[in-house]
Formats: C-alpha cells, structure tokens, sequence
C-alpha cells in the first residue's frame, strides 16, 4: 500500500486538445520531484498513458523499447505519486510534479536519472 | 552584455560518446532554473549545439520548425547561462541548470512555459 496516497487529476478533454505527439504517437514527460525540485527523469507517455497517469495518480509511461505501457514502480516499487501535471506553451512537453519512493527513479540505483555532469572528468 | 556571466564548461569526447540522438539527429534538453528549482522548458539540441552550448555557457538549441541553429536570447534578450549541465542514464536525455535572464523562459511572457496544469479548469 503507498505511504503516499494516490491523489487523481480530472483528466478534461480541453487540456488533452492541447496536446501535440510526435510522428510515434508520443510526448515527452519530464518527472520533477515534489520535495526536492529534482529533475528525476524523463520517460514518453502516448494518448493512454497520459490519461492513465494523472487519473490513477501515479506516472505510467509507453516504453519505447518494450513497445509497452509501463508504470513505473509496478516491478521495481518506486512507484511515483503525481502533485501535479502542466503542459508547455507548444503542448509538446510534459511535467509531472511527484513524490517519489523508494530509492530513486533510475534504474541504476541513482536518485535521479541525471547523475553524470559535462566536464566532471576534466580534472582540476 | 551579461549581468550573469557565462562560465564555460568544458566538452569532454568522453561525454559526447554517452550521448545518443534521435532519428533526426537531436536530444532532448530540460532546462530548469538555478534560484528556483524551476522547469523552465525543453528544447532541442544536435550535436553541434550540445557542444556549443557548455563551451560558451549559454543554451544554443536545435529550432526544428525553423532548422537552424537557436542561442536562446539573441533575439529576445533573455539569455540562459549554464551553470551546471548533466546527461541522463540512457544518453538520451540532457538537462542544463542555468541563470535565466529578462521576463522568463517562455515566449508567452510566463517565466515558465509549463504554466498550464492539467485540470485547472475543473471547477470546484
């Protein structure tokens, strides 16, 4: 059971008319953390699991690779609870505003997906 | 000239091996805001704006509508200066952390462009 209860989002057909997907049928979702301002990821989600996502309150993204919805935390319990939802001026972007448990959001174990910065090699 | 001076960083071969492009030859790049925490917007890059972007410290996009090179601000005035840029897990995604200058990020006027949310018209 989530420590953080699921808090659904009217899904109205006014703000998906305002949505662009790509040639693939997609658009990209940026995933911001609630209490941190961390940018965490940034995964794809289709018509259905854009309106799948802030109904059940949690991120379900379509997995480019799989060919597949996929809600994240389901298999790895690092489940993402949505604050809020926003699209930009274009509607071609997402942001997601969450909380999110467990670990972290990537895969590799780290809090957020970007964990490697330009120029951290370049020595002193 | 630039109140917030632009800090170089620099671009590693060993960086840009990581990154991976889309069929059309660009990366997604999140832009959020260093004082705030903000998600400004997202945008574009290939790789000639990827490396031209930390190297100035500026954000230097790939304009999809327009197919040319875009240094956000050269028109607008409200220049992004980079202070930290990192990659995501997959190379696939990019996230700059910047000094947003003027009015905002948005060609709308709004400091963000992810100002409408999902729902807002839902009433009480």
């Amino acid at each position: 059971m989530p420590d953080t209860p699921a808090t659904p989002i009217p899904v109205l057909d006014t703000d998906l008319a305002e949505i662009t997907y790509n040639a693939d049928g997609l658009v990209p979702a940026i995933v911001q953390e609630h209490s941190t301002g961390q940018v965490l990821m940034m995964a794809w989600m289709n018509e259905a699991t854009l309106k799948r996502s802030p109904t059940e309150g949690r991120t379900v993204f379509w997995s480019r690779s799989r060919q597949e919805e996929w809600r994240k935390g389901d298999t790895s319990g690092e489940r993402q609870f949505i604050r809020s939802a926003s699209y930009d001026c274009d509607g071609d972007t997402l942001l997601f505003v969450v909380d999110q448990e467990g670990q972290g959001a990537c895969h590799t174990g780290n809090h957020s997906s970007f964990f490697r910065a330009f120029g951290a090699d370049a020595g002193a």
